[in-house]
Formats: C-alpha cells, structure tokens, sequence
C-alpha cells in the first residue's frame, strides 16, 4: 500500500500500482471525467501511471493550463484521426499543443480549403461522439520503427530514429484504429472534448526550416462545453480587429516580403516614424539619466564570441558569415546580444572606481537566426532593435542601479500604456541542465540569484520564477507582456551578470589601488522597439496616443473656398512640430472622414464656412468624440498639451 | 618615317620604330634626364616603346601625376633591390606606386625595425648613385615561371600563373643584379631618385585576405630633389597631427579592436554622439523637405538580390550567410546598397502619377566585405551609416528633383565645413568593360547619361569624368573629398537609374491610366556618418563646431568656494539643451586647463573669485581666445547663436 497526498493535504492509502485516473474515478465520477492529466510531486504525467511510493498528487482539468494542453493534446489526435479517416495519404508529421489551442501538420497534396475544414470538424465530432477510449503502449525502438514503416509515415520515423540509440522504450498513443507516436499525457478518451473549432489553415515548414518539405498546418481549438467555444470565439474576434499583424498592415506601419524573408519587416513611413520617436524619447531620457551613448559594430570575428562565450552557448541561435567550424578561416557574426561590443568601451582605457558606476547604452540592433515558423509579424522576428545597455558597477552600487534600471524600464512602459499588463518573472538557472547552457559555478550562481532576490524583495516586485530561463551568464529579471491573442514574449530584461567581466579582463582599480573586477547589469529599458510598436497598435486599436501618431491631424475643408483657411491652420500646428496634413482633394465631406477615420489620424478638423466666419474648427476625435466650432486657440493649447504631456 | 605630335601641337618627322625615349633626348638633354613616363594617344606608355605609326606623345615628368608614380614604381624596386641585398632570403610579394608614395610586400622571418629601415635606406641611396639603367625584358610564360621557380620566389610564381593560360608574354624589368616581374611603366635608371624616405613599416596580408600569410609591408616616398622630400615630410607632420586615425583615437571619438575585427570602428560616447546630432539634423531636414523615413532589413534572402542583380554584379563586396552556390538551402546576405530594401515600401500598395516624387529616405547600415588591408579608420570600413534615398519619379520631375538632390548635399557638406574641398566626379560606364559590370543596353546607357550630362551643364557643375566608375545600374555624380594626407573617397553620391523599376514591377498609373515605369534616384545626402566624422576631426583638427561638440563646455571652478557658483552657470547652460561639465576635482588651475585644452573642448570658462563677484566668466576658446570676465547673459547669448546658427 502506498500513502497519496491529495488536494488540501489530505493523505489516503491506496494500493501499489494504482493509477492517477483510478483515485480519480474512486473520488467520484464528475472528476474522473473531467480530469486531464495529474502531477504527481510536481511532476507532469499520465493518469495511466502507476504510483509505485507514497506520493503527493495533483488531479489537473481543463481550469488549469496543463489540464488544458492535454485536452487539446488529445483534440489534436482525434484531428489527425479524422484526416487519415478522410484523407489516408496524407502524412502525418506533429500535433502538439499550443498556448490557445493545437495544431496538427500534414503532408497532403493540396491545402485544405475551408470547405475540407468542415468536413475534417463533422468528422472529428463524430469520433468524439463515439467515445474511443486512448490505450497507451510501449514499443521498443526497432518495432516502432517497423510499426511507423508499415503505416508509411515518414516524419514519424525521421523522429523515432532520432531516439532509437538511446535505447528507451517509444511511447504511442492509440484510439480505435488511429494510432499515434506520442509522448503523452492524454485524455482517458476522447468524450469529453465537446465543442471544436478548427480556426486556421496555413502553410509551415517540416521542423520549420524553409529547406525543408511544405507541410499544412490545421489550428483548432476545443472546450468541454460549447459555451466556452462560443465565448473563446468571440474574445478571438475582437482581438483580431486589434492584431498588430493585421491592422499593422492595413494601417500601413509595416510589411513582409516573401523574396526579403520571413521575420524581417520593413517598416514603412509611419511605422519608421513611430520608431524615430521613440528611439529620440528613449535616448534623450537615457542621456538625462547619466546615461553613454555608443555605437557598436553589427558583426564581429568568431574570436569575440569565444571570449565572451556565445560561441559556446548561443552559437545555434545566431546568424554565421562563412564556416563556423573552418577554424583556419577568417569567420564573422552577426550580434545576438551587444555585451561583448560595449565592454569594449570600458575596455578603451583604464578605469577606476571614480568612473563607475559607468552607464553605456546603444540603439542596438540585433539578429537572431530563428526558425521561420517562429515568426510573427512584429513581435517574433529576425532583426530588431532594442535600447540595450550595460552598467558597469562597483558592488555595493548593484542595488541602487538595480532600482534605477527597474524605475525606468517602469517609466517607459507606463508611459507608452503597456506597464498595466506587465508581469515580471525571475528567470533563474536550472543546476540539472544537461546541455551545457550556463556559465560560471554553483556558488556564482546562488551568489548572483540570493543577490537579486533580495534587490527585487527589497523593491517588492511580485515576481514567479522561471526555472532554466537564465541567461547563460546570469539571472533575470524579465518583464512579460501578452499580445492581443494571449501569447506572451518578454518585452524588458534586467540581468547581473557577474562572470564576464573577468572574461574581458574588465577591471577597475579600487581607493585602495588594487585592481577588481566590476558587476555589470544587462538591461533593456523601454526593450524591443518593433515589438513595442506592436503591442502599441493592439493596445490601441490602431490609434496611437498623439505624441506618437505619424500623421497627428488631419484638416478637411468641406470646399475650395475653406482650403487657405485650413491651410493656414496647417501651417501654425506644423510650426508648432505637429505632423499635419489637409485633404484639398475635390471630393465630398463624407467620403473624406470616413478615410481619416479608417488610418486612425487621432484628430480630424472639419472646415466650413461656418469655422472659417467665427475662427474655429470642429473637431473629431476617437477620444474626445465631436466637438463642434472649438476656437481654433483652444484646439492649439489642447494638442499641444495633449503632445508635451504624452497624454495616452 | 612617323609624325609625331608634341607637347602644344607641333608635329616632327621621326624614324618608324623611335621610342618616347629617344624623342625626349632629341628635345635635350634636361627633358631626357627628367621624363618619367609618356601617353601616346592618350594611353599611358613606357619610355622603351617602340612608335609604329603617326601619333601624339606628351612626356610626363614628376610634376604629372602618372609621372609620379612611374617615378615611386620604380623607387620601390630599387627597395627590393636593396632587400634582397641584405636579406637573401626575403621573398617579394608585390610593391606599386600609390597616392602618396610607394609601397613594397615582403615575406621576412620578422619585421624590419626602424633601425633595418635605416640600413635599407642607405643600400638605396648605394643603388641610385650607382645610376643603374633599367632594362626591359620579355619572356614566355613557361620562361617567366622557370626563372621565377629558380629564384625562389613564390609570390610571384603564383602571380605568373595567373597569366600563363592568357599565352601574353610577360614583362620583367632588370636593373644591375635585380630583376622583377612587373608591366611597369618606369624610368630609364635609377639615377633620378635623389631623396627617398622610408615612412613606415606595417603588416599586410598576401592578397589583402587575413587568411593568406602575413608579410612585411616598407612604405616610402622618393623625389627628384631634397627639398621637395624636406617640403612633403614637413607637410605629412602637420597632416599627422590632424589625422583622424590618429587624433580621434587619442580624443576618444572612436577605437578599433583587433578581435572584433578590421574595418568594425567602435564608436565611444563622443564619437556616438557626434552622430546622434548628425543623424537627427539630416533626418529632420530631409523630413521638412518632403521626404519619407523607412526602416528596412540589415539583411534578405538571395531571391531579392537576384533580382536587384546584385547577386550577377557585386556578390564579391557582399558578407553572405551560408553557402551562396548551394541553390536548395536558404542563403542570407547582408546588405550592400539599401535600394532593393526600400523599392518593396514603393511596391506596398499600387501608385499613381499623383504620389510621385515619392522620396525615401532612410539612416541605412550597410555592410561591404572589403579586404583588411584596405581599411583606414573611419574612413574605410566594412560597416557603416549613410542617409540613403530613393526618389522615385515620373521622368518629368527628374531635372528638378536631382537639383534638389544635389543642392541639398551642397547643404550639408556646407554646415559641416567640408563643401569648400569637394570636387565632383561624372562616373560613367565602360562599353568596353568585359567583366559583366553593366546591366542594361547600350542604348539605356547612353540615354541615362546625356539626361545627366545635360542636367549637370544647367546646373553649372564643374566635373571631372571617370570612365568605368558607374553603378552597375546607372551613371553617377559623385561628390568626392580628399583626407589629410590627400587619399580620396567619395563622401556623397546621386545617381539616376532607368533599369532597376522594370526588374522589380514598379510601376505607376499615369494621368491616361496607363501602367508606365519611374526613373529612379539613388542618393546620398550627407552620405556616410563615419567617414563625415572623421573629415571634421581632420578639417578641423579635433576642435569640433560648438552645435556637434560633444562636450561644449567645460567649467573650472578655481577653488572649492567657487564650485557651486560654477554649478548654477552649468545647470543654466545645460536647462538651454548645451553639454556641459564642471571639473570640480581638487586640483590646480593650469592642470585642469590644460586637461581640457587636450580634450579640445571648444569652450574653457574659468570662475574665480573675481568671476563670482562680478558675475561673468573668464572664457578661453581656441576660436575667440582669452574673454577676461564675460557677463554670463552675454556668454549665453554667445553660444546660444554659435549653436542655432551651426556655426563653423
């Protein structure tokens, strides 16, 4: 007999070998059909594994996110089911799932279009109808090699022979006559999944490398309830009128070419214009805070990345000119991070403990080589370009510049409207990583995270923790955003870093005239500047706060007779350095607003003889609604208070 | 019997088969011992060639450029000569004439140090006063590498197989002992170069490639008389003193490291800084003038640069990322030129006659995979920012436009004090060139080069034609300077271009609702921030214009009791938006006034008690000199007007 740990701490004896989906069953029937997955002393796993020690165990449903991932883990099996049932050539390559939902990738041989989607949701609701139980089974590598050969489905071999020299069993899933390589865990049938949705049908890369085959991928959704797909649905379609990846192309901010390459925007007029005013704000603040400005190469030889580590520890995620592995070869790279850059501006002299702390920042653009399928619009991309700086200190100034860094990440996110939906996460190393990803010692790293732990207690920052999400050199402190559709990317980062500096041979010479090696802080301070332009836009709808919008207001005399009037308007805002603009064209009021109102121009000033006989404008505005004959000083002290005060 | 025509249209009667030489004793004696080179027909010659028929011949001596450096090219064979006398087993690489000089390559078991320059020196001037004649020989391939595998000469083996499937015979030149593979031309002896100088000895890798072996690189400079060695020595001093390599390096504008690699600056905080200012005055200039910022890619897919065709004519300037013959993989490459970038922000949507002129303007990085070798400073380098435009245009509005164009640079170069030194340079194409450079027809070319010929002369523009120095898609003028030490570049660039809209469907609808195809410009307008940077620390020996100091004002409180009267004139100056510091350390006056001076801060203001009673400043300025107690509203007023003027 084993003793089991149960919800609210109580303890209850069950026989050895019991099953997860058996203590759930023995509780009561509502929760074993609800239950998705349990974790057993904080472990994931299966309801189908036997408890062989007393144990603690978590019964996970759909409220809670692993709960939730194995239900549409499951959902996305019954998808591939249908598509074999409707389509047995196609090949099945993966079906994981997703943050809002599952996919599942097919080689077929054309695109499903949506009429197939229909067809492809009636017949997975007809499986879900039937109640198939799931059965797990082991395999060992040899057999389920032969087993995925007989169903002729090759990704699933490319995978299985991935693992078949490290001699572990291979795991399937099975649900009537579909069978699926899967690690698990899943649903103990497919019943409870109720109400599907597939939402999308696009194309993606085989492990999302465009050398790779083209494959289909199908995104779908699915809840317990069909209320909740309704509801899910209807928060999908307002978000969708907010996607930056939408709205930010129709808007004209920015645009992707397929011959330029996935993940790397261009931003057009306004998009550029938005990032110019952000980047002077951003510099001017940084300068005013005792901030210096440098400018770092983009590339730099091999040599400088051995040094600093990347070589050894990011080197997969970075862009290679040439042969990374010709050592006899000159070889260059493109930035991931600029660290190693800047510290060559500490490294231009001596230094000593009078010069720090030493505060260096850059408009830094970076690369990083993503895999295509990764790439999303704005936020996901290739190339960015972020306010990265590196502060280099004295320990006992770690602290105070902590909370500097902290205070202005803090003020710039507020000010753009962002800081409201921010969270923060302590990004921690994980002492069990097997893949060699950090630097440095155990005592340097409890050294390091005991110190940034008592900083963000201190500041009383409300934090989780992010195990195995440190940077190879040291903790963080990430600041966390999630888009417009729940898809969360960090958007700031603040780091000590207590290692490099002795790789660099960074030192100062202290009051007491020896030589000592420096902290440094890595930080981002308003953070990626096209990923904030995207948030901005779903933020906002499209309408950005005035001190940013690229075309801040637009006149519209309703005849010729009201156009030097207008312009005379025009002019007097734009030598105020307001961005203007009077829509002179030989056309009707009607249609003229209606486009003003489409491009989201904060302001628009109707112009008729009535304004122009008593000195006024009416104004229509998103955030001020219609304000008719507003003298025309009024409206100039208004914008001009609305800009100087970065009004959101 | 030939007609030959001289120098000021006299024609003699001479013997088929005479030579430059022979014409040259027959003019005198004087002319015979001077003459370095000739052109016949315009084509530069050597002294030893034969005339067959009726032709022009000008006789170059020392004071024509190409005369010059037949001159310094034979020089630097008289230093290998001198080499290889006192040390055998050195192997020559290659040694021409070049703008300021002469250099010669030379594979050595170590450096020479200044005390072997030395002793080289005088083995030459042992040479000369020996008067060796020069003779000229020719061998077969075969021969040439026979005799160069004899001499044990690797360099030049490799060299001569280069040329040996061409089945030319190849020149050598021999004087005394001394025989080198060279096409020359040269002097008749040795005897002329009377005073030589050995200026330096650096590192060079064979072929410019950091992969290829390290040699030994003797630069020198030789003249016919003394006095004009003592006159070009004086005037490479002053040079030195001004040079940005050296005086941006010492004043902390910017530094080089060797494991970052050649040709990457690092820009420190001052030298960031002066850019900052740049980049924001062009960028908001350009802005009021009607053009539109983009921000685009640092880098795309070969597709793109297939199209652009710079994938078929400039692959070998360009960094590529992968393999750029492996056709299945995806292969990146960094940009050389912004255009094929900005020409998808004109395909975004369809245009019409009424959005033209469209002017894109964006602070474009770009990235040019240049030799090591060829890198200096600021000046040339693998990565750096110009403001780069593309004006796309109905040929109409091209006069006017490119007027704009060129006005606008005159505008900039103006403010920055460098206009005055500009030449200007009509880069032509060359039908005859046999390396692929060119797209397009013959009958584009010719086209495109009278519209600029044509504007050029309304224009008034004093050039200079440059034969094979087009872009590969059009004519250029470019706008050229010279450094310190007379080396020249080009710093701004506006060329026109009829063939690159069709390659990628640019098009516009005309007023007749016809598809028809821009003309395009491509310019510069204050063109590469770095190079601009290093032009002013030379023009204006370190001493920047007070509006791009990046340190304006300096303020020296005498004693501690005048710090904080010190302090109020700072944080005045600083609330006006000026760049102002106080040295308030415990030390004496002279140090500190000396510091600053060093620092070339263009305003030294010294408050004593004497200041602090009266209210006024002691100004110390390179520009105005010593002002004893200024009234500190006037001293506002000053450099208030210095910095909204931009003040020169």
């Amino acid at each position: 007999m084993i003793n089991v740990e149960l919800k609210g701490g109580a303890v209850k004896e069950f026989e050895n070998g019991t099953t997860p989906a058996e203590i759930a069953k023995s509780i009561g029937a509502g929760l074993y059909k609800s239950v998705c997955c349990a974790k057993v002393d904080g472990d994931l796993c299966d309801l189908r594994t036997p408890l062989g020690k007393d144990c603690k165990v978590e019964l996970l449903t759909f409220d809670n996110v692993d709960g939730q991932k194995t239900f549409w883990h499951t959902a996305s099996h019954v998808l591939a089911q249908a598509v074999k049932r409707l389509y047995p050539n196609a090949k099945c390559a993966i079906g994981p799932a997703v943050d809002n939902g599952f996919y599942y990738d097919f080689d077929v041989e054309k695109p499903f279009s949506p009429e197939d989607l229909e067809k492809i949701k009636a017949e997975m609701k007809k499986i879900v109808k039937s109640g198939l139980e799931l059965e797990r089974v082991e395999l060992s590598p040899e057999e389920a090699e032969k087993k995925l050969e007989e169903m002729n489905e090759p990704y699933k071999v490319e995978l299985v022979k991935e693992h078949s020299d490290k001699g572990e069993h291979i795991t399937f899933y099975k649900q009537g006559e579909f069978i699926d390589l899967c690690a698990g865990p899943h649903l103990m049938s497919v019943a409870p999944i109720k109400a599907i949705e597939l939402t999308a049908c696009t194309g993606a890369y085989w492990r999302g490398d465009a050398n790779n085959a083209q494959l289909c991928r199908v995104y779908g959704v699915a809840f317990p309830k069909a209320s909740m797909l309704e509801e899910h649905l209807k928060k999908l379609e307002e978000a969708k009128l907010r996607d930056h990846n939408k709205l930010g192309r129709e808007l004209e901010y920015f645009t992707t070419v397929d011959y330029v390459g996935q993940g790397l925007p261009i931003l057009l007029p306004k998009g550029a214009r938005v990032v110019q005013l952000l980047q002077r704000w951003v510099e001017d603040v940084e300068q005013s805070k005792g901030c210096l400005l440098t400018k770092t190469p983009l590339l730099a030889k091999r040599d400088l990345y051995k040094i600093s580590g990347h070589w050894d520890h990011y080197l997969d995620g970075m862009f290679v000119l040439g042969d990374p592995h010709d050592e006899e070869k000159e070889c260059f790279a493109l930035r991931p991070m600029t660290c190693p850059f800047q510290y060559q501006v500490y490294l231009n002299k001596q230094r000593s403990y009078r010069d720090l702390p030493m505060r260096l920042t850059e408009t830094s653009t970076l690369f990083r080589n993503e895999a295509s399928g990764e790439m999303h619009g704005l936020i996901r991309v290739r190339q960015f370009t972020i306010s990265e700086g590196h502060y280099i200190l004295r320990p006992d100034q770690l602290e105070q510049e902590f909370k500097g860094c902290l205070e202005l990440a803090k003020y710039f996110l507020d000010t753009v409207g962002l800081l409201e939906n921010c969270t923060f996460r302590f990004s921690q190393w994980d002492p069990e990583n097997k893949n060699n990803k950090y630097e440095g010692t155990k005592e340097q790293w409890e050294e390091s995270q005991a110190v940034m732990k008592t900083i963000l207690d201190d500041l009383d920052v409300d934090y989780e923790i992010g195990i195995d999400e440190a940077a190879f050199y040291g903790p963080k402190l990430d600041i966390q955003y999630k888009n417009v559709f729940g898809k969360e990317d960090t958007i700031v980062t603040i780091q000590i870093d207590m290692l490099l500096a002795e790789r660099f041979g960074m030192y100062y010479i202290d009051k007491d005239g020896q030589k000592k090696l420096p902290y440094i802080i890595h930080r981002t301070s308003l953070g990626c500047f096209e990923r904030t332009l995207a948030y901005m836009i779903e933020r906002f709808a499209g309408v950005m706060p005035l001190w940013l919008a690229p075309e801040q207001i637009r006149l519209l005399p309703i005849k010729e007779g009201n156009v030097e009037y207008a312009q005379g308007i025009a002019d007097r805002l734009t030598s105020l350095g307001m961005r203007v603009t009077v829509d002179s064209r030989d056309e009707n009021i009607g249609p003229k607003i209606k486009a003003a109102r489409l491009e989201r121009i904060p302001y628009i000033l109707v112009i008729g003889d009535n304004e122009m006989n008593s000195s006024t404008v009416t104004v229509r505005s998103r955030k001020r609604g219609e304000i008719p004959n507003m003298p025309v000083d009024e409206f100039v002290a208004l914008v001009k208070n609305e800009v100087d005060t970065k009004e959101k």
